[in-house]
């Protein structure tokens, strides 16, 4: 067995990540409200071996939003759930620092990591949808520049609050009658730009110590956010050249921050589609691509350049000068797509479908799949993937085809490895800061 | 069996609400952060017929803090797993509008409500503890007045959200790709003195179409809140005549505003002290006071005194006239404490050790405290109870004692009636609020 194990993630979606799934003559168009096939997929996730689950987010809608974006759980409380049904995987939830104030998520995610026994992942975003702010009494989205600033002195509190009770502090005398030795016990007296937070914590520090960091930037001030705060980077990366040079990109800035590399795991988002022959595959990739109309096709990419009007343009002209893409919008997601577009020589309308049903190198047989995998993995261009699907049927086509040929090449462990998510990574759990400080002294 | 049943909550507090109660030798410090034992003692509710699981919350701990306040989980992550391992028993968390967004609430408690099939329920408090404000980025706790004008508007807010969709909104029709009907889904536009929440809500309305309201306040704006806007009470009143008093003002005021006060629950919180005869109750009665030293008596106290210095007196001398309290503690529960004293002419001492552990009428064998249950129900003083206590095995000894000569009296049902909170309650879903204007425009 190889030393280097991939590392898996679900991305929970009930009905869905493409705009027209739920229209599939299997899709369960109800999914993303309905708690049963939660936990159904949960289970088999686990049962699967997947390192993790991973539950997306956003905190505004239009009626042209997306189907999977309209209705569904908020990630703490279906985590939650999922924590009580489940026992060894790890338990990601999307929070945006732009609208939740640090107390609260400390002790959301805390309480998560207390509840599943060491299994919660924060996915730190800081929403890039301008509308975001209309529904938190404020005027307008902050900037670009200003979420990133906001961001990092948010995980400072956060974090900061999580190491606010040592591990030992809890003494629990019953006979002095002291509940909790004062000394271990912190204030963090925190007075920033954007958060004056006093703690401390009004929870123990959860088995993890530190709840793991993921984060999805793919700017330049997301590069260097992930690189220097996360532990592992949910990323969008459909083809292999661009996945490589980003690996490549973030690996050196987390050197450059003083870090091992192998300490941040890069975990491109992915959706094969997987059929017993390349034929069958092919038509099953030609179904999804049919239920999405090319009306919400410019939908989906209009997302990603503010809501741009795209229906005035010619379909089947060459995709059209739109300018400057506004500082608001997903930046990274309108240069990915204007790239697409220039490299192709592409019409709007194959720029607007290849990206909303994109045809990736994980469309085939199980094999083709797992080959698919092993290049990316191997090149480097990632350390896993997080897998996602649209139909309810086919975690099981690939917990049944795909995995076990990645068990079999070494590429993907059998068991889980310790209990916590921490284990799981490989990721020691990070001594109390305070803890350290007396040590350090002594 | 008599057409008016009582309504039983259960208090689930891990350690104990008394701050001694975790000294006790059968005591299980621990708890208030055990999953397991959470789990446990939500099943053990259910199978007992509990009507819901009250869940409390604060927001600010100083090394003064209670023990049941130090270290705790956050209310709707464990709900929201207390969910998944329960199918019937209703779900109500503590959630403080002074700083949480209502946006947010209305998905978190939205969320819970579909996980648990309709079982949700909101504990609407304003905070009283003046540092919360500290570990919020704020320089001062909102004034009394202020903090229930916001209430007001905070629920107004998070119930407008609630009602986002239409019950049948959510067409799912795969042959025309109408995944919805844009005429059932509505933006909210509120624009208030506190909040601007556009909406809509990202999630379909919830079983119960609004989870149930519960309110604890006791002051005049309190009451007034509790009495217009909730369908529950949660009052601490430890002796009867009180009770009562309370319980004809809160449904005179909710008559008043125009609504049938049978609709208006009033739960006061008790922790019964249950033994197999009267001496052995009386034992174990006086054991928690022994497990409450003096002077966490009295810093108990301070907490609804703004922290007051209580030590500076002389214990054996009367009460001390510690002046008018300070706008921002929690007036009721001075006013309690006050009145306490003056009625029983106590001392210092007394006044202190009574309100740390109080001596009330569900001190006895089962059948005394189940009369004494039957006494303020039918006074009546009480719609139903909060039942905690601060044992592993407390709540057994209640469950298979009290609750079944209960249910002997036809004062509690043997069985759950319908599957939402309120259906045990009795309360229909509300009609969504768009569509009620619909069928009235036709």
């Amino acid at each position: 067995m190889s030393a280097r194990q991939l590392k898996l993630g679900f991305m929970m979606h009930g009905n869905g990540t493409g705009w027209g799934d739920w229209r599939h003559p299997r899709a369960h168009p109800g999914a993303s409200t309905d708690f049963a096939y939660y936990r159904r997929q949960a289970i088999e996730a686990e049962a699967a071996k997947f390192d993790f689950l991973f539950v997306a987010d956003s905190v505004h809608i239009t009626p042209k939003s997306s189907p999977h974006y309209l209705n569904r759980f908020e990630p703490l409380t279906i985590l939650s759930a999922l924590a009580a049904v489940t026992d060894r995987i790890g338990l990601v939830g999307t929070l945006t620092v732009s609208y939740a104030e640090p107390f609260n998520v400390a002790r959301q995610f805390g309480s998560l990591d207390h509840i599943s026994g060491g299994r919660a992942g924060w996915n730190v975003v800081t929403s890039w949808l301008e509308g975001s702010a209309r529904n938190y009494s404020r005027d307008k989205h902050f900037d670009h520049a200003t979420r990133y600033r906001l961001a990092a002195e948010h995980l400072d509190v956060v974090q900061g609050l999580w190491d606010s009770w040592e591990d030992d502090s809890l003494t629990h005398d019953k006979a002095s009658g002291q509940f909790f030795d004062p000394a271990r016990l912190h204030r963090l007296d925190h007075r920033g730009q954007f958060f004056q937070v006093e703690g401390p914590l009004n929870l123990s520090r959860s088995p993890q110590g530190q709840p793991v960091i993921f984060q999805a930037g793919a700017s330049e001030d997301g590069k260097n956010f992930a690189a220097a705060r996360s532990d592992a980077i949910f990323v969008q990366n459909d083809d292999l050249p661009s996945a490589k040079a980003y690996y490549a990109d973030v690996k050196r800035r987390a050197a450059g921050f003083g870090r091992d590399p192998d300490d941040l795991f890069v975990l491109p988002g992915l959706r094969p589609v997987i059929g017993s022959t390349e034929e069958e595959a092919e038509r099953k990739y030609q179904e999804f691509i049919a239920l999405t109309s090319i009306e919400d096709a410019l939908l989906i990419m209009a997302r990603s350049f503010n809501e741009h009007d795209f229906s005035q343009y010619d379909l089947d002209a060459p995709f059209p000068d739109v300018g400057r893409f506004a500082e608001n919008s997903n930046r990274s997601t309108s240069e990915r797509v204007i790239r697409l577009a220039q490299e192709g020589n592409l019409t709007l309308r194959q720029t607007a479908q290849r990206f909303a049903t994109p045809r990736t190198d994980f469309v085939g047989t199980p094999e083709q799949v797992a080959d698919a995998f092993q290049r990316w993995f191997l090149e480097p261009a990632a350390d896993g993937f997080v897998y996602n699907n649209s139909l309810p049927d086919e975690l099981s086509v690939f917990a049944g085809t795909v995995i076990p040929i990645l068990q079999d090449r070494g590429l993907f462990r059998r068991e889980y490895e310790g209990t916590t998510f921490r284990d799981q990574l490989g990721l020691a759990k990070p001594e109390n800061r305070h803890a350290a400080r007396r040590v350090a002294a002594e």
